[in-house]
């Protein structure tokens, strides 16, 4: 009856290989005894001798959540897997959703979100440094917010010269987004503007696609594709032989 | 004088202890050969035989950046260590800064970038999930840009609704850079929207501060203090004997 003992650990494994992982997720995989998670993170991580999974399909966040904190409260040590960075556009917001709306007990439990290499950090690691300035990260998503907030929120990050990380560019259910957003920013930025599509960054297919605002191709852009929209000062820095460098200078004229 | 066998790795060592550390940059940073950093950087990690350690000043970020390549092209293994994630207000848009603008060959060497994680997701992650929504990080130094810049996004900023995570919020020469970014705010945002104030996150100095906008005390910002600005939707959830979870919920109505 008591979760006095039961613990929740919310786990981000990074976007691809292991060579993301920190010591601390590490760890903290190891040592869990049910691992929960949308099925292809799970299958990213070794079986171990004990250890239960509860695999589940990507669009049930809140139930995942609540079943996380059922099984801490029953005194299991529990690691609910995210990728990238769990607080970022994954399981971390889910969680706490579940505890405030769920069982007022799950409020007392031990619950520790531990932070990873989010898909935009990694994907502007590859590329050199765009997010050198001030920057934000926008989820592209209309499941959970009205598609005039995301209009604001992209309008806004134009007229403040930010560079953008776009999120969720894609979905089955509504493959046109990627469009609606780059009409916004077209008509607020430069045609000049650099666009990167960063795809499946940290995997075998990696694929990175360099264009202009009037130019990128947005037919490449699909659900594993990160955005990243420039700044006035992000540049190119072309090399022999290799695809040129991106990286967003840190002074502002 | 070829440079083909040196290699330059920029690497981030997270904000506090070893857990934030990656599999990939603990393995970069055990094969170089010199290891190029601000001081309290590299006083984190071991001494290790036969690795030179070049610690510097936090003010020459570009020279460093210079030696940094400069070494490489003379064929050794290089690790240029950053707090945080490289990319996020760090050492890698200096590197290259410094490659664009300094010898041709430059551009022809091994230099890579891996992220780690930033000041911002880990403080985040000991809060709950305030970043559950979209959000944007500024940094408040204007050593480097024009504080009307800043001012501007600040603004653009809060008129989105975005979480906003502000970087080097206090300054020896201008500690009353968050004093203005308050009041900028505060013309902006509700009395009521939540603020953060999380100093020296992952060390054993850690502190965290929950107020609002209206009441939040900036005497207690520091240099080691990252900022939190909630959104609309982010919220507490109060708990018995523990500090409050801080996340932002992912609907906005």
């Amino acid at each position: 009856m008591s979760g006095r003992s039961g613990r929740l650990v919310v786990v981000g494994l990074g976007p691809g290989g292991p060579g993301y992982l920190t010591e601390d997720s590490r760890a903290a995989l190891e040592s869990a005894q049910d691992l929960i998670g949308y099925a292809p993170y799970l299958a990213r991580l070794p079986e171990r001798e004990g250890q239960t999974r509860l695999a589940s399909d990507n669009r049930v966040e809140l139930e995942r959540a609540r079943e996380a904190l059922r099984r801490a409260a029953e005194g299991r040590r529990v690691a609910l897997v995210s990728g990238g960075d769990p607080g970022v556009f994954a399981m971390a917001a889910a969680v706490f959703e579940a505890m405030e709306t769920g069982e007022p007990a799950w409020r007392g439990l031990d619950v520790e979100v531990l932070p990873g290499v989010s898909a935009m950090l990694a994907a502007a690691a590859r590329l050199g440094a765009p997010l050198g300035g001030d920057f934000c990260a926008i989820s592209l998503s209309d499941n959970l917010k009205p598609w005039d907030t995301i209009t604001r929120r992209l309008e806004c990050a134009a007229r403040g010269d930010f560079v953008i990380a776009l999120y969720n560019p894609a979905s089955r259910a509504r493959p046109s987004r990627i469009l609606d957003a780059f009409a916004i920013l077209s008509a607020a930025l430069p045609p000049e503007t650099l666009v990167v599509f960063a795809k499946s960054v940290g995997r075998a297919e990696e694929q990175i696609i360099i264009a202009d605002l009037a130019n990128a191709d947005l037919s490449q852009v699909d659900m594993a594709t990160l955005v990243i929209i420039g700044a006035k000062g992000t540049r190119l820095i072309e090399r022999p032989g290799a695809r040129p460098f991106v990286y967003t200078l840190r002074r502002v004229s």
